[in-house]
């Protein structure tokens, strides 16, 4: 490892009143603020780029660090940096917060310069496209010409599938990892309980809130999604059936949590305390609404677009996106002749393998992208 | 079929200050109240009786009807009933309803005789050891001698393996379905954020609620349990990304739920109708705190007791109790040279097939249980 290296997160307005963005859902904003990082140098030719994208509760910060103090690096550090499959020396990565997030980049929770005061429920519903049509715009400006890349996981997989799909010529090589080309009615189900347990909070109030956050309601939310994001091989190994306090005194006393109940707490905590209710709200409503084919005439047509070559990966244990819906489309593409490679990654850590098995997972994204 | 058969619930109060009924957790009760129904003859030798255990929301209404009026029979009525497996012209049914459940038996939505309050929260902590003991003494009273069977799915299951660990030489054969001989921490994982969806309800207030029961909260309890109780095939199958309004000018549309939404909020408005929510975070805690081989030397010692003949059925999309878990207790009991044999049942409904998919469940107890 080299020294410690700082990137700041840096904020560009993209769109104009004269050219406002446009919204799949018909509304239009005529600014949208954009949070992004870079790591390594754009070539001459402007087809070294990697654009990264993020999960649901990811930021733009995916490497490095923002401050010489900060002791975490940026959420996919194991997979891009030096010597990674994702390496600055080589490639020009970019990542920015999406649309509708809580991490600078525009979104329910930020102020309309019309009225002063937060969007909230205002803020025009948004979708997968909407998110990787602003990408493309933050690329344009920074001068990339040609992705040599296009890679992320679960959430961020949804945005790859659009970027192939929106822009099939601008694309080298896509990797979508556990994440699928639209959303199942099985993601639906589980997005929709998570909202559920915010709007069940007093304090949701339709997203009108400000110094009281539905964090309740918030915290059980993540406590779903965590479950789904695991294995119930992962939760048996590492958890079984260890109490908090295992005296048997405290046996039969319900606050006495399980371990498991221990853990799903404290993640519930934790994303309390950096996200917003909202954007939550917003993010898994896009996933929902997470449909290549929107618009085409059919889903063959739809799959017809693609011209990048693509690797797949899906996850043994994951039970959010099941293996065998990523294997379904991936044998879509290759009856009609795409270049559609699936690899699983056998981890019984479930949907999270993606920032948990770097070993696996660098070993097989560095064969399909840096042929070593 | 034959005439419409009414069958009423009957109650009987067992225990008494002389001869309380002891929780395993410490506390003890002069009373418990138990509503039960039962199906068929007790021949003369009292060993022709099946004992039916029923799951979580479930009540010991299993099978016919309990008034000429009723539309819908018994909650498992495909699969007790003339030549079905639990034939009443065979068998003497008896399906009671369990502890610290809402239909009939005492639990924590009862009145404590001594304060002439509902128990709510003081009522004691209730494990599957304490269910099928109060079990136990009403077959006592109803005159069993020995149980030809005894059968159930799920949290019925669990019951099922305490049965036969707690009184091995009583029962000659055994049936539990979908559901495990310990509580995994998978389970505790969604039974805690169930429970959390009742606690976050304003209206909860640590169980004492008399006219405002904490409705939204037990709402999402359900819409969380009926996700798990299914699988993603099934949602594909059924729901698909259907919309409740398919018009393209609702596509973006936050109220406008897809179809498995709907489903989903459907179940919830149907399941405040007819349950309590301290009766479902007693049980949920029970399955918790369900394992049978508490007080014993070791999980072997444990398995070492069952003398009955045992079918396992395991449902192979099963995402609650996994069909490995199953398995695994099975060859763990196969080792110890017991009479044990594990069948699958192969359905894409999910948890919820041993209510669903008769002709295959009906076909594999028969086998087992009637030599047919």
């Amino acid at each position: 490892m080299l020294e410690k290296e700082i990137v700041k997160t840096q904020t560009v307005r993209l769109f104009s009143a004269k050219n406002p963005f446009q919204f799949e859902c018909g509304a239009q904003l005529p600014e949208i603020t954009v949070a992004y990082e870079t790591y390594g140098q754009l070539n001459a030719a402007g087809d070294n780029a990697i654009y990264v994208c993020h999960a649901l509760t990811g930021s733009a910060h995916a490497a490095f660090y923002n401050s010489p103090e900060d002791k975490i690096p940026g959420w996919w550090h194991n997979f891009i940096g030096y010597d990674c499959p994702l390496d600055p020396r080589k490639y020009f990565i970019v990542c920015a917060n999406i649309l509708s997030s809580c991490y600078g980049t525009s979104g329910p929770n930020t102020i309309d310069p019309l009225t002063k005061q937060v969007y909230g429920m205002n803020f025009p519903a948004t979708t997968t496209r909407d998110m990787i049509r602003i990408q493309k715009a933050l690329l344009d400006y920074l001068g990339v010409k040609r992705l040599a890349c296009v890679v992320g996981g679960s959430l961020g997989a949804m945005q790859t599938w659009e970027w192939l799909v929106q822009y099939p010529d601008f694309i080298e090589k896509a990797i979508p990892i556990a994440g699928t080309a639209k959303g199942s009615p099985w993601m639906i189900a589980l997005n929709e309980i998570a909202r559920q347990a915010i709007y069940n909070d007093p304090n949701w109030n339709n997203g009108n809130y400000e110094n009281t956050p539905p964090n309740d309601g918030l915290h059980l939310a993540r406590m779903i999604g965590m479950i789904t994001y695991r294995s119930h091989v992962q939760f048996q190994e590492r958890y079984g059936r260890d109490r908090v306090k295992n005296e048997p005194e405290n046996y039969f006393d319900f606050k006495n949590w399980f371990q498991v109940e221990s853990y799903l707490h404290y993640q519930g905590d934790k994303l309390i305390k950096r996200f917003d209710a909202r954007s939550y709200v917003y993010l898994t409503k896009a996933m929902d609404l997470h449909d290549i084919s929107r618009g085409f005439a059919s889903w063959e047509t739809t799959l017809a677009r693609i011209q990048s070559q693509v690797l797949v990966i899906g996850i043994s244990s994951d039970v959010l996106y099941f293996p065998e819906e990523l294997q379904t489309v991936c044998q879509q593409l290759q009856d009609l002749g795409k270049d559609v490679q699936y690899v699983e990654l056998v981890s019984k850590f479930g949907h999270d393998s993606f920032l948990i098995e770097y070993d696996k997972m660098n070993s097989i994204v560095n064969k399909f992208l840096n042929n070593k």
